[in-house]
């Protein structure tokens, strides 16, 4: 059931953003290569999925066009990695079980189309099926998500600065929360007010977001000590090599494994009202901190 | 006239985006004083200004908030000007007669600055002060204008593949209307949609917008190699030195100028049916191609 869940979930992503993005063929070709080549590398379209998923738990079916919401939440992941792996931040050459945009296109190209993901994702989203009261909920919510004060940027700064010191536990969080927590909780609740969530169902999906958004980044942490480049699809072993802050460089292997459990209980805890329509929801939290990349 | 419109929506910008940007005592600081620094270097908010112009003509008054509108145009602008004089692309030290971003913050958090100016700038447009139906045409309308097809980061990439190349003219318009033109005209669009614009009042606003914005980078290309870095701010000359396609390499000082006045003219005249109301428009589009700097 889940393994369906997310594979139809991920060819769907694939078709919408197929659609969406301007064809290999279209002027300046080299940009277009270049954003495809970082989107269509495979991900696992997480966000998009669980995004599709919680406003299938709101709405009580999949709401029409709700794929476009997706797809603009995977070209702002996207981006961001793009920009991560370039030679000023992270110098990564390898993402997804492939060269990194800056490799095969050079940096120049690479900058530039990271940008041209983020533009794209708000043409997207500003053109969603849904009412324009909703659209501009939903730019706000993930232009926040994905900001500077606790959002996505605002995290990759501060796990830039992170390196090489030794960060407390407060700091860690903070990392965590705002890199990764946060575009994965804007993917939950924008789902959410895309189905037309009230008030206070936006607000349990918010904090099942924090708390899943947190343990799937505490799992990443322990995937990049246990799992080999290979098994990983990125270079293994970074977070080490360069000191970072990681959980299980503060508090071992078993005990971040133990906190992403407990992270993992709460989180369904606040879905809890929703009964059994937020199983789905539930198992995909299970099955990131169960994942092996 | 001119003068104190153009001094007083400097000013207007100036404090809007102050109370919209972060503060620079905002967590994480460094970020928040790059984008600040690049923000605040001095610019003079002509595209801000077009749009609040354009606004004032359809509303017959300056609209309420519609300062938050030009200053996330200014955002976006900016956001690309950081880009554009990263080592990888043009390799600028100074901009607005102040060193670079990356120059002053490094490279990694000029990235990220200039991607959190993007990000800021698409909260600040979901939250205007207008219909949430006139907030998704806006953003629609920004989106595209600063995209990778016919915006303004499809005009960087065909301006990076250019240099010693020699384009011919009509590359040369391309690369001119997406580069700069597209950002201008989307100015003046999204201005007149905040006043409440008809169609066929936007399509005459679009007119104008392309002439005045291939005009603009016209002029801006013949000031590149008769002014001196200093009366620029920026480094003179190099277009020259990069070997770049430029309208006085092509055709000429003198033949450049004529064809940006004839541009002036043309656009001016599709605002024709606006009468008096458009004049102080059209008193900024001379101003752009009479500019030193």
């Amino acid at each position: 059931m889940l393994k369906e869940i997310l594979q139809q979930g991920q060819q769907t992503i694939d078709q919408s953003l197929e659609r969406l993005l301007p064809l290999p063929t279209q002027r300046p070709e080299s940009i277009h290569q270049a954003m495809r080549h970082s989107l269509f590398a495979g991900g696992k379209r997480l966000r998009p999925i669980l995004c599709m998923e919680a406003a299938r738990m709101i709405a009580g079916r999949l709401p029409d066009g709700v794929e476009e919401l997706g797809s603009a939440l995977e070209m702002l992941h996207t981006y961001s990695l793009i920009h991560d792996d370039l030679p000023a931040l992270d110098n990564d050459d390898l993402r997804r079980g492939k060269p990194t945009c800056h490799v095969v296109y050079g940096e120049a190209i690479a900058i530039l189309a990271g940008d041209g993901l983020q533009t794209q994702a708000y043409e997207v989203l500003a053109r969603l099926k849904c009412s324009a009261e909703a659209r501009v909920r939903i730019i706000e919510e993930i232009a926040r998500g994905t900001g500077t004060v606790d959002g996505m940027i605002g995290g990759q700064v501060k796990d830039l600065e992170a390196e090489r010191q030794r960060p407390d536990a407060a700091t860690l969080e903070y990392i965590h929360r705002s890199k990764t927590g946060a575009l994965i909780t804007a993917s939950l609740v924008s789902g959410g007010i895309y189905g037309n969530a009230s008030m206070p169902e936006v607000q349990r999906l918010r904090d099942f977001g924090r708390a899943v958004g947190l343990a799937f980044q505490i799992v990443d942490d322990v995937l990049d000590v246990t799992q080999s480049s290979e098994q990983l699809g990125k270079t293994a072993g970074k977070d080490t090599a360069s000191e970072k802050a990681t959980y299980p460089a503060l508090f071992g292997i078993d005990e971040s494994l133990r906190r992403a459990d407990e992270l993992i209980v709460s989180g369904c805890n606040a879905l809890g009202s929703f009964l059994e329509r937020a199983d789905t929801l539930k198992e995909l939290a299970h099955f990131l901190v169960q994942r092996k990349k």
